[in-house]
């Protein structure tokens, strides 16, 4: 399956603590090792694709803050008007902040090395996080379309457009949050075997 | 932690094969049979909250269903005439059959200790059904508060009233499914060491 003897896979794959060691140790046993390598291997994975997705969610809901913030053209034109799109704002300033501590912390991790928190209590805090903002971000963003559909049926202006724009940027965020707490969910119930 | 002489516990937590051989075999070994135990009854728990969180998904789905589907009272005060009232009655509809189905499936399990389906589709169906209904009734809550909001900042009759009524029911529907899919994800993550 893999070649523990493989230098790059090494490094990529090593966990902090005396990962050389056990595999000098162990090299000559074969399947035991190439298991744990492989463990090793779909682990990393996991790391990347939850930091590659918070990263997703991160970009989609800065985007869609910025295009609600600056959808204001005087009148009845402003998103401030209408509390549905009061929420859109809310809920895409939170899952900003959300997603952008999360990514900084594993950028941190990954850039040193070093356990920013005890394992425990983050597979929780990330699992629950994930999860709640996945569901904020689904019901802002179902609360805003019938007001935005309803609007457009009548004019089609740069108003309805940007309103449709932010709620279509909340629901990819929402798509992103909602794999990465697959992934948090799997790290959760396999916590004490790692 | 439990005792594996108990001959109540062993009815409560035994599994349908060979249960019985096994407590007798390996009784003297002490704790390896008290941690079985243990993984057993915790099982238990899992499989009777699982099918307790989905009865109560399936009242809360029929409720809203019935309370939705007779909200007619002529004039502008049908349910039918609301594009976000259909979708609310859709989405109850499918989580009355959702649930339902899944209810009856897990009592007959439990009434006559066979599987009926290959354990492996199982959690899979079992997790992304309930995360996905899940995720569509929080969806078609939030798109109906909206307009049932503005319709009592004017009127209060019984047509919002019933409105609101099984926009609640949906809602608890939802988070009876959020937690039944908590436990089908965590059964899922787990499955090779059942």
């Amino acid at each position: 399956m893999s070649n523990p003897d493989d230098p790059t896979l090494k490094e990529a794959t090593a966990p902090p603590t005396a990962a050389g060691d056990v595999e000098n140790q162990t090299s000559g046993t074969g399947f035991g090792v190439s298991e744990i390598v492989t463990r090793w291997r779909r682990e990393d994975v996991l790391k990347r694709g939850s930091l590659a997705l918070r990263v997703f969610g991160l970009l989609f809901s800065l985007l869609a803050f910025i295009i609600m913030a600056s959808n204001e053209h005087g009148n009845r034109k402003d998103f401030d008007k209408y509390e549905e799109y009061r929420y859109v704002l809310a809920i895409a300033i939170l899952s900003s902040l959300y997603t952008g501590l999360q990514a900084i912390r594993q950028v941190y991790e990954l850039w040193t090395g070093r356990q920013s928190f005890p394992r425990r209590n983050l597979a929780l805090l990330d699992f629950f996080g994930d999860q709640i903002v996945a569901y904020l971000l689904l019901s802002s963003a179902s609360a805003a379309v019938p007001l935005t559909n309803s609007m457009r049926e009548n004019v089609d202006n740069i108003f309805t457009d940007s309103s449709a724009a932010a709620i279509s940027m909340e629901f990819l965020a929402f798509l992103s949050l909602a794999f990465s707490a697959l992934i948090s969910g799997y790290k959760l119930s396999n916590q004490s075997y790692i």
